[in-house]
C-alpha cells in the first residue's frame, strides 16, 4: 500500500502520456450525443464514479446517476438504454454485478464505456469502449493509484467529450510528489491513535474524498469511519458530533471549500474536534491541518486531497499493528452478485 | 416521535383515502412520457427517494438517479431537462437547495413533481405538481410517519404511471397495526443499551430501509449507525465488523431477502453479532430477530420494516436520557445551501 500511495504520480504521468487514447473514447462518445448518463461502480471506483458524476452534470451538463446494480442482477429490470451513456468504473472490471448491470444496459440500447486498469477484463469485454486507466499493478486490497487514475481518466473523459484541452491536469504529478512529502498524516495518525469514530465531510468535487478516505480507514484500521457531504452531515448526522468524534473536513480552494464555513460554525458550536485538509487559508482556527499546495484547479484537488488521507489510513493501521495490505475479510477483488 | 410512529398506520390510510389525488398526478406524468428520473431529496427523504429508485428502475424501465444540489447551489451548473421528470422529495419542503434544484431543472424544460408534506411549501411551488402525502403535522425532529408515507405516495405515483392497480398497498395499515403492537423492539433496546456503534444493512428495495434506520439511531441516540448496501458492504466496510459492531440485517421475503444469504455467511465467518428484521423463516440462526407479519409484498416491505426500527431508535434514545423529540443540534426543517 505505501509503494502504490506512492506510485500515484508517475501513475499520472503515464495516464497523462496516453491521453490520446481517453480523448478518442471521448471524441467518440461526443459523436453519439448521449443525454443521460448512468455511473455502474462500487467502494472506491463508486466514489471515483461519484466524483465525476459532478463534472457530467457541471460541465457537460448532463443529468447523471449511479446505477443500482440489484435492479438487474435481483430484479431482473432492466433500465432503457436509449440516448444512456453508461460508464462502468472498476479496477479489476471483474465484478459480476457490475458486467451484468453493463451488459444489461447495452443490450438495451446505452452506449457503454468501462474505465478500468485491466482492459482485458470482463467490464472491458462488455463494455463498447474502453478506457485503460494505466495505473500498472495494484495488489493492496486497499485500492489507492487506481482511485486517482480513474479520476483523472474520467477528467479526461469529460474533456475531450466537451472538446476542452485537459492541459489543466499536467501539474497534478509534480504537485502529487509534493503532497507526498509532507509530514503531517503521520502526526496524523498519532493523533487518532485511539479514535474508534470518525466522521469525513466535504462538498461537491471533493465529497468523493470525505466518502473514500472513510472507506480507506474503515478497510486498513478498522475505524468506524463515515463519510458525509456536508449538507447531509446537516440533516441529521449532525447529532452524533461533540468533542469524542473526530471530524476531517476537505476544504478546497474554490467555491467547495467556500460553501463549507457554515458547516465548520455548526462543527464548532457542538465542541466537534474538526481537522482540514485543504487550501492553507481555510486551516486557520482548527484543531489541526493537512495544507496542499497551490497550482490545481477545484475539479482536480480531489486527486490531491486524498493522498495525505491515503497515508493517514496506512499509518494508522500499521500503528495499531494491523497489515494494511492485507485487511481481514475482504480480498482485493471483491465478487458481488 | 412515539405518537407519530404509532399514527402511522392512521397516515396510510388517509394517503390511501386521497390516492385518486395522486393517480392523477400520476396519470399526468405517464401523458409526458419522460425517459430519465430525478430524484431530489436529502435526509429522511433521501431515503425514500432512494427506495423510488428501486420502484422507477424495476417497474417503469427507466434509468434514474439522484441528484446532487450543489450542482446547482455551488457550482451553478444546469444539467438539462428535456425528457427528464425531477422528483423533489421533503416533508417541509423548505431546505433552499432542494428548491433551487428543482427550480433550475424545471427551467431547464424537466416536468417537475413536489412531493411533500406541506402543498404550500416552496418546494411544491417550485414544481408543476404537487403530491400531498397526508401524513398530518410532525413536530419530532427526527421523521417518521412522513418517511413511510412518502414512500406510499412514491408508490402510488409510480403504479398510476405504469397503470396498474395499487391494491396491494391496501393490507398496509392492517399489518402496520400489527407490528406495533410487538415487543421485541424495547428488547433490542436493552440489549443495544451501551452500543457505541452499529451497521444496517439491506439490498434492493431495503436498502433504504438500512440508511434510514441508522440515521434514526444517528438523530435520536447518537450511535455511529452506518447503512449500507450489502453489496456495498463487501466492497470494505466489512473489514470494521467483529463481535463488538452489532449488526442489523434487514430480510425480507422475496429476491431482496434472498441475495442477503452469502452475506449473512461472511458475516458469520467474522462472529458479528447478526439481528434480522423481516420475514420469520431468514431469523433462525440469528442473534436476535423482529419478525414482520405476512402479506405485504417485497416492494411494500420497507413500510413495515422501518416501524419497529423507529422504535429501538425512540426506545434507545429515552433509555439513554436523551430527548428524542429534540436531538442536539438539529432542527425541525434543515436549510441546507
Amino acid at each position: 500500500m505505501a509503494a502504490e500511495i506512492a506510485d500515484q504520480p508517475r501513475a499520472w504521468r503515464a495516464l497523462l502520456a496516453e491521453r490520446s487514447s481517453v480523448a478518442e473514447v471521448g471524441a467518440a462518445v461526443a459523436a453519439r450525443r448521449p443525454r443521460f448518463v448512468q455511473f455502474v461502480a462500487r467502494g472506491t471506483s463508486g466514489h471515483a464514479a461519484l466524483y465525476a458524476k459532478y463534472l457530467v452534470e457541471i460541465r457537460l451538463g448532463l443529468p447523471c446517476g449511479l446505477a443500482s446494480p440489484s435492479t438487474v442482477t435481483v430484479y431482473d429490470g432492466v433500465p432503457s438504454g436509449t440516448d444512456v451513456l453508461c460508464i462502468g468504473v472498476s479496477q479489476s472490471g471483474g465484478s459480476p454485478d457490475l458486467v451484468a448491470t453493463l451488459d444489461a444496459a447495452r443490450r438495451a440500447g446505452a452506449l457503454t464505456v468501462a474505465v478500468t486498469n485491466d482492459p482485458t477484463s470482463p467490464l472491458a469485454a462488455a463494455a463498447e469502449f474502453q478506457v485503460d486507466v494505466h495505473a500498472g499493478p495494484e495488489r493492496s486490497v486497499a485500492a489507492t493509484k487506481t482511485y486517482t487514475a480513474e479520476m483523472l481518466a474520467l477528467y479526461l473523459l469529460v474533456a475531450a467529450w466537451e472538446g476542452t484541452d485537459s492541459a489543466a491536469a499536467d501539474v497534478l504529478p509534480d504537485l502529487g510528489d509534493r503532497v507526498l512529502g509532507d509530514s503531517a498524516p503521520g502526526e496524523l495518525a498519532q493523533r487518532y491513535r485511539f479514535a474508534q469514530r470518525l466522521i469525513a465531510t466535504g462538498r461537491g468535487y471533493s465529497y468523493a474524498t470525505a466518502r473514500e478516505a472513510a472507506l480507506k480507514l474503515m478497510e486498513t484500521s478498522y475505524v468506524t469511519a463515515q463519510g458525509f457531504s456536508a449538507a447531509d452531515l446537516m440533516h441529521g448526522p449532525l447529532a452524533t458530533i461533540d468533542a469524542q468524534v473526530p471530524v476531517l473536513a476537505v476544504l478546497p480552494a474554490g467555491r467547495g471549500g467556500e460553501v463549507m464555513a457554515p458547516v465548520l460554525r455548526s462543527l464548532a458550536e457542538r465542541g466537534a474536534d474538526v481537522v482540514g485538509v485543504g487550501d492553507p487559508e481555510r486551516l486557520t482556527g482548527l484543531a489541526g491541518g493537512v495544507a496542499l499546495p497551490e497550482g490545481a484547479s477545484e475539479e482536480l484537488s480531489p486527486l490531491l486531497e486524498i493522498v495525505p488521507l491515503q497515508r493517514l489510513a496506512l499509518q494508522l493501521a500499521l500503528d495499531r499493528g494491523e497489515d494494511p495490505d492485507t485487511p481481514r475479510g475482504l480480498r482485493k477483488v471483491t465478487e458481488t452478485l
